[in-house]
């Protein structure tokens, strides 16, 4: 089971990093949104977890493709499609946006942002959104143009990002606040860094654009990743990708593993981007309002588990109450080298959901080990 | 890079049969769909073609998801979503479409299936056509439900089929012609079984749904491969998958390997599944009209090609003309033991698409080796 290897087609796009990737040492992918996402090189998930806390990682994110919605009617769309409200969202803001279908179901978590007042981009989880958006855009006639355009983000993550990234682009990375971006020249091109990124450390996403004039996308890609691993070395800097153990420490959501289309945003504890009584409209609004008045039936909830340290292979464990009710699955979970216990995350009943509560899981082989139900992020 | 293992986790779907296809030794997978499809066992690319022209194999092709379309606007927006005409389509038929956007792109290209006459399955390659049908259904109000079934297809296929399916479901399967389907009982539930699948092998497809009552889905998808497992003893029956060599031969297309959303359906070589001039409206039907006024400036052709055995690993060899133009890519390409010769399938540019045409791959190593243009399927 651990050892399949991903069969390789162009269907499974390459990025303009991947390359420099398999140079570092890859040694696991997955496939999000049809291309590569590195998930592992030479180390194990737990020396990247170590290394990511004290040091500076690239990730070859580009996988979050972006969906750009261009023209008249652009807001208007963007605002159909989350009921988070963005009438005063301002140019240069990342917002974090569920969207979801007119059942309030989920179907992506993505970070929107605004590069104008009639430009958007929407940096996307694992679905199709560029089908959505332009399926609502045609069928609705709205006046907009919707592309993926040539954009692979690339991140810098970990405690020494900034100071790496000052070294490459100046004092002015400083002034980047969390989940805002700048403009950058890089080698003449122009290019947007945000502060952010799928880690609970300090870092930044560079939206390498690779459709500049005059240059090639992987020839410039690959000038990108040289620069930022030569100014690295100083910094220790070391390839990387979204590490598991931090991202579940940090309760940071997985569209596809923690949640998916059957789940609704309040579920996925997302009630502050819910703006349901301002007066937007929004695919979904009125199931939405009826799921809030009704209540909803489970959340999603850490669990801190027993027994010998975990590591995930795509078979979820069954989680159980004390009475032998099954109440939910660990979607993401594996070993926290600093809590010492294993910890995941699960959609739990609202019977059992109040922190505190015993929780018992089912291993594989079907052994049974003592969980507690506790708060996100994880407790230190 | 062959070696890169598939990080797997919940996103990555398993399907009612991925045990059965663990026991039976999978090596490689790759991901459709969100849903993982094997892609190699023990025996090698052409040790699996010589077996799939002689006998029977079982394919988990479960990543051909279902859209479920049922409801009064149903047919509507079915033909709202293809260039091809479904007006005479009858109940039990099989159409394969294109699916094209508002510029005439290809976004999908699904096996189509007629269950009623306000109920349609679409059976998709890689894309997430489920937000693009309910996008269009949702901006357009139409009375339409769509979901995405309990339904995972498993496909037999080779010239013993036939016999192996006589066998286990009677007479009545000598009765489905080609891209066509009837229904047949299994233990007490009711399935679809279609005459068709991605070989040019005689087959069949069994459209599993695991949703029936009293049955839990993988016990009942698992007693469904037991069953034909047992029976297709006496055919030599082997667990397989689509084969490269038997799919590039047979000159059937990939949806993201040999075209993708930058490419009409003109470029594809399916002229006949454009009823452009008929009287029904389609999205991209503006589009795709012009494009034919004007001309299309490339499509897929087929290239034999010398050298050592071809075997892809992702990266795709680019093709020249004799005066080293570069005039397309090898979008899916092996070696083929029964020609003797390398064989690929490529976007071809105008000026040189005339069969007999002489041209130049090069290999990932830079040498130039010799090609010529032939017809699809590939002649014997």
């Amino acid at each position: 089971m651990e050892n399949i290897k991903l069969n390789m087609s162009r269907r499974i796009r390459r990025t303009p990093f991947t390359n420099k990737v398999e140079k570092c040492g890859v040694s696991d992918f997955t496939v999000v949104n049809h291309m590569l996402l590195p998930k592992g090189y030479r180390n194990s998930v737990e020396e990247d977890y170590w290394h990511l806390n004290k040091y500076v990682q690239i990730w070859d994110v580009s996988c979050q493709r972006q969906v750009q919605i261009f023209g008249p009617d652009a807001e208007k769309l963007v605002q159909k499609m989350t009921p988070r409200s963005i009438k005063n969202m301002e140019t240069g803001k990342c917002f974090y946006i569920p969207i979801i279908d007119e059942n309030a179901g989920m179907i992506n978590d993505p970070v929107l942002l605004k590069l104008d007042d009639d430009m958007f981009w929407i940096s996307i989880a694992d679905s199709d959104i560029l089908l959505w958006a332009k399926g609502l855009a045609l069928g609705s006639n709205f006046n907009v143009n919707i592309i993926e355009p040539d954009v692979y983000p690339l991140a810098v993550q970990g405690p020494k990002s900034e100071e790496l990234m000052v070294s490459l682009f100046g004092e002015d990375i400083k002034k980047i606040k969390f989940f805002n971006f700048k403009i950058f020249d890089f080698l003449g091109t122009k290019q947007i860094i945000a502060r952010s990124g799928y880690s609970k450390q300090d870092g930044f996403e560079i939206y390498f654009k690779g459709f500049e004039e005059h240059f090639d996308r992987i020839e410039l890609g690959e000038k990108l990743w040289d620069t930022i691993w030569e100014a690295g070395q100083k910094f220790n800097i070391s390839p990387g990708c979204p590490n598991l153990i931090d991202r579940i420490e940090a309760g940071l959501l997985s569209y596809g593993n923690d949640f998916t289309k059957d789940n609704n945003p309040l579920e996925c504890n997302l009630d502050r981007y819910c703006n349901e009584n301002d007066n937007h409209e929004f695919v979904g609004k009125e199931a939405l309002k009826k799921i809030k008045l009704q209540g909803i039936k489970q959340k999603i909830r850490g669990i801190i588990f027993e027994g010998e340290p975990y590591y995930p292979n795509g078979k979820l464990l069954n989680v159980f109450s004390e009475k032998n009710n099954k109440i939910g699955q660990i979607t993401s979970g594996i070993y926290s080298p600093s809590l010492k216990k294993n910890i995941g995350l699960s959609m739990i009943l609202k019977d059992y959901w109040d922190i505190g509560q015993n929780v018992v899981i089912e291993t594989i082989d079907k052994r049974k080990i003592k969980g507690v139900i506790t708060t996100l992020p994880f407790p230190k």
